[in-house]
């Protein structure tokens, strides 16, 4: 029960900042519009981090905020019993977070008429819509993703401290966000991008527009391909 | 005695690299004029870390800052003798910080003309002016903070020295002001912007506007509540 | 054979995000299109980062991801038995991790016509041609890295961390690209530059002009020759 | 003799990396061009880092790089012999360090005729000419400095690597230049603003104007002022 709580307070904190954050960047008369995307990227580095500490002191010392890391661990475990009610917690913990969104920045709504900019803060869409080319965007971040966390705390970085640990899984979002965030927003996180599209379709946003559930299925599914392959990879030959 | 006197210091540093950073992007003739979003919460990041370890280093271990805090520690410790004495350092400090960041920028002010600008390089003003919206973003602001110290300081951050968990709270405090600073300027503090505030008020500024006193009571008020909200909670489940 | 691997991961790793940051703030279309320099350089930076990390844990605890910085190692050591698998290991990842950054953004690239930013994508450009200073600017970027990391590395900093030396390695490319980083581009490693070169050549990418082949030599040349001067400085006098 | 070499080439990393950073955004054809007060401040922050690495390794643990620094340390111990020696280094070092810069971006200088931009590359300038006030800038910078200095390495941060302390100093820079640095542009080290103008005096710049000796005693004599006051606190009631 701890663990799920731990998930779902973590991946709250992560959407309510790492949402937060985008609209701050595009929401009308905000003192964040047009920070840019090193804003943007920073916004979501420093949310990771504080979800994973959230995460862990709330009950969940894997500190997953994301089904795709969940997948990956349970392919490397064997043990794949957590996937289900984790992601249950992330999801939640998602929607929630972006609900809080809406609220923390209330009467910015009615002031911005761009309908995409409403859903960017919320889901993530593709640059450029191309379903072959934005599936390799989102597993390929995933597989990044996976990639680094399997490094980070790997035996080679000997004397980790557990903190120094989840800043620099923040830094690696940081990363995958400045070199592959450019096609599709890098959503890497099924949880990331479902409970904040749940929540911009049910929420009564002035001015929002349709909530993207045609793309919706690249988000989910991407990332856990993409982690899967790297967890498979990982263990098969890492 | 020292832990008032540190209060007092480390409080004085925030405020004089807090407001200097506002001072600088926002001034005429500042070379770090336009400097962006990026630079003010960069700004504000690293002021709350040096912040933290004049006030360590001059006697108050716990490096507060801001009575918001002082409140949480309070209700989560059950002994509230040090909210008063604490909350005067304070608000002497960030006071006498920002006469320091009047006089560091002395010949910047009368090229200066924008009344807001210069308001805002002392006390924070919101974007959008709704009194219930402000206070839950301020609240909920100081919420994150909170929660985000108690996560930073739990057990499952085991290993962290004094100087990174500092370090961490700067950055803490750069992802409250990326993600939820848009709106009303993230004072989370009611020392931040009470002390500057009356600074704005007193001093003899070219240019300068109204201090904004009918807005000031929510910069107090709401991270008070919003803190305290958090800390009983954290006493309650956490 | 695991060494192989590793400089081989490592720098493939480095390449997907490093050209991938590149490609992120060129690319019509992308999301982080005209980050700014700021950018392009923090995307390096950690790129660095996770490169080592990678490097470090499938097999290479040296974690060069730098033909020059294996020459600079070889000169201090006096054992040259690495330097030839290394860079042979180093450009096969760079080459792959550049075909993966074309696949990451594969819509992007019949947006863009600028011939010159295509280029810039893979391999560097020097900001004003004239091949006696961009060779001095090479090789002194080199020079700076080697100093850099002896000086991480060195007996001064007792208690460095394996994962706070990565952070800094980092950190010092950082550091080169935003201070020496506006002539040439800061290439400062020979397969950075030559394995991305061959993939711009080979790859059939809409809109691309020419490979820059004439320019070639001196991001392979120079490197070793800052690298080597600063590695025979260092072994005479270090 | 050794101390004395580590303070040159610790100042010498400096300036080329911290005027190397001015250059690269000010110059004409830099592709760090208008890369903005981020990029500035970021990269003296850098330079700080691996200056002091590398003063550290070459044999000065004290790692002044700053004779105002040198100045603080001599009132705090009461032994003044190093001042002078110190100084000597850290002044040469600085005048080199702005000699390669210099070199670094040769076919620059003339494609760049803003007399200001060029002096600026080298030593500071006031954004408002004012003496009584641009000497408090200096003043006050380098007094934030000296107790920002000693709050890091107090008692009060334990466990304290070498490593982090450095960066710690690192960030301090950068706060003080993000914060305080938009009024005179953060000499607060006399070696840093004499030794790049004597370069700018001597070398033959293309383009270059006057070296604005009338200013220069400035970011001399209110570094030491500022740190020596804040030394003597310091001693007394540190």
């Amino acid at each position: 029960m701890s663990e799920f709580i731990g998930e779902f307070l973590g991946t709250f904190v992560l959407i309510l900042l790492g949402n937060g954050v985008v609209a701050g960047a595009l929401l009308e008369h905000s003192k964040a519009k047009n920070g840019g995307w090193i804003v943007i990227t920073a916004g979501w580095a420093f949310a990771v981090i504080f979800g994973i500490f959230v995460a862990k002191t709330f009950g969940s010392p894997g500190a997953h905020l994301n089904p795709a890391v969940t997948l990956s661990v349970a392919i490397q475990s064997g043990n794949f019993e957590n996937l289900i009610p984790f992601a249950v917690a992330q999801i939640s913990g998602a929607f929630l977070g972006s609900v809080f969104v809406y609220l923390h920045y209330l009467p910015h709504w009615k002031k911005t008429t761009d309908q995409s900019a409403i859903l960017a803060i919320f889901s993530t869409e593709p640059a450029i819509s191309h379903s072959f080319s934005n599936f390799i965007s989102e597993a390929l971040g995933a597989a990044v993703l996976i990639l680094g966390i399997h490094s980070i705390f790997s035996e080679a970085n000997s004397g980790l401290t557990p903190a120094f640990g989840a800043f620099l899984v923040g830094i690696l979002v940081w990363a995958i966000g400045l070199s592959m965030g450019g096609t599709t927003g890098y959503a890497i996180n099924p949880a990331r991008d479902f409970g904040p599209r749940l929540a911009h379709w049910i929420l009564p946003i002035t001015n929002k527009g349709k909530s993207g559930w045609k793309y919706a299925w690249i988000p989910i599914i991407a990332p856990f391909t993409g982690a899967g392959i790297a967890a498979l990879l990982l263990r098969w030959f890492g």
